[in-house]
């Protein structure tokens, strides 16, 4: 069977979900339906992607091939257990949620595809270069899954719910935390009336470095060089600023531990 | 004059000063000698630009039209008093020192020439977008340090000395806080045995993301979406980490913090 004649229902239509449905269109997929608990975002996205859409759990398409989850961790568990068709593979997104979350609601066939990378609506990106991790509680859905996100993506790779906490784990620190970064630094800058945009070259040649360089010798700066005047003068300039203060003194300390010189005692 | 023919003397052949002197030379300047305390990085780094080098103060050519300093903080005072002619003009680099340190040794003409940017030895780096913020001590240098740093660069900017501490307080959180984020993520999937390679296109997207949307509506995860299963969950994977669990819980406070959400009192 084609691959592409598989018939879909997205269940979610949040950040990750918006731009899982907008791959699968673009890839020649048909997303039969789309559901959210809130109509006015199953509509908008069903629209997006020609789909019938509904807010309504029991008017959910029973005989559909897959059932994509793309919704908060949260929420998974309930879900699963209000739609109450359970035919076909029931597939989720989410990196800290086991595969077997499905068994307990007496699924037979499930699995995961999991995308490394950060979603928002407003932000079109192609699935193409984006690693999807995958899983399934069967050899024959296995191969199939395969099949399917190698559709999406070319980088496909088994991995296991357990390493894929891990993963999970990681991608918070190297998007979410990388990106709480960003907004502190825009704040600092910002309140001297300087624009963000200044930024943006260094922040584009961090990331770009660590593409090349081990980010440990990627590293640079006054904590690196234990620079303790600078370190002292950039704690002074945030002593109105608790938060900062406290985040500065941290991670200056981390850098330093982790770097090749003695240890950082007083810092 | 054409401002190619002004003499340069290079004062320190590190991360930093190896990438301006690669770039001055690259732009058509002559970089007559190159200074380090480091006989043998002065000796690299002079060789590769094709000037004398030295590792002595007293051998430092007195009739130069430009001494630019490109040294680690804590040493610079030390080195400008230690460097007997006093002619020319007098530049150093550094983002937390005011331009006025050159005064106090009885330097005229002076100023400051910041490159906002992370610079590694062994990465060449293009200065045409990197913005240079300058300052000088007196109107006529002001206009010759303009047209000296717009040969390197597109974005130049003049900056007080105060308002440019602030810049280098946002570049030591946009850059080495960021990457020492890099490293603990690169350690988590590393010690599962997954390769770094699998964060990149994370990392690139979380870093291109916030040119274009700002970056707190840029945010994404557990902690945003205040999903305390999965920020306990992953809490536990880091019990055996005291340094990663601290970050995790003090970076996911701050990501909910300045979120829309209630306050995060029990998080």
């Amino acid at each position: 069977m084609d691959i592409l004649k598989n018939t879909i229902v997205l269940i979610g239509a949040g950040n990750a979900a918006t731009q899982i449905g907008q791959n699968l269109k673009k890839k020649g997929f048909v997303v039969a339906q789309v559901y959210s608990h809130t109509l006015e975002s199953a509509k908008k996205l069903g629209k997006s992607l020609r789909s019938d859409y509904t807010n309504q759990t029991d008017e959910i398409v029973p005989d559909a091939d897959i059932y994509l989850f793309s919704v908060k961790d949260s929420v998974l568990p309930e879900l699963i257990k209000r739609i109450k068709p359970k035919n076909g593979l029931w597939l989720h997104t989410a990196g800290s949620i086991p595969a077997d979350i499905f068994a307990a609601a007496g699924i037979k066939r499930y699995g995961v595809i999991y995308p490394l990378q950060t979603f928002s609506k407003t932000r079109a990106i192609s699935f193409t270069a984006i690693p999807l991790f995958i899983e399934a509680n069967n050899a024959d859905d296995e191969l199939f899954l395969k099949d399917f996100a190698s559709v999406l993506s070319k980088k496909v790779f088994f991995l296991s719910s357990e390493k894929r906490e891990y993963l999970h784990l990681a991608a918070v620190f190297a998007c979410n935390f990388t990106n709480h970064i960003y907004v502190n630094a825009i704040e600092i800058i910002e309140k001297e009336g300087l624009s963000k945009e200044l930024l943006i070259p260094l922040i584009t040649e961090t990331a770009n470095k660590i593409k090349k360089l081990n980010p440990k010798e990627a590293q640079t700066g006054p904590a690196v060089r234990y620079d303790r005047n600078v370190i002292d003068k950039q704690l002074d300039l945030l002593k109105n600023d608790p938060e900062k203060y406290e985040l500065y003194k941290m991670l200056s300390e981390g850098i330093y531990r982790k770097s090749q010189l003695p240890p950082a005692e007083n810092l």
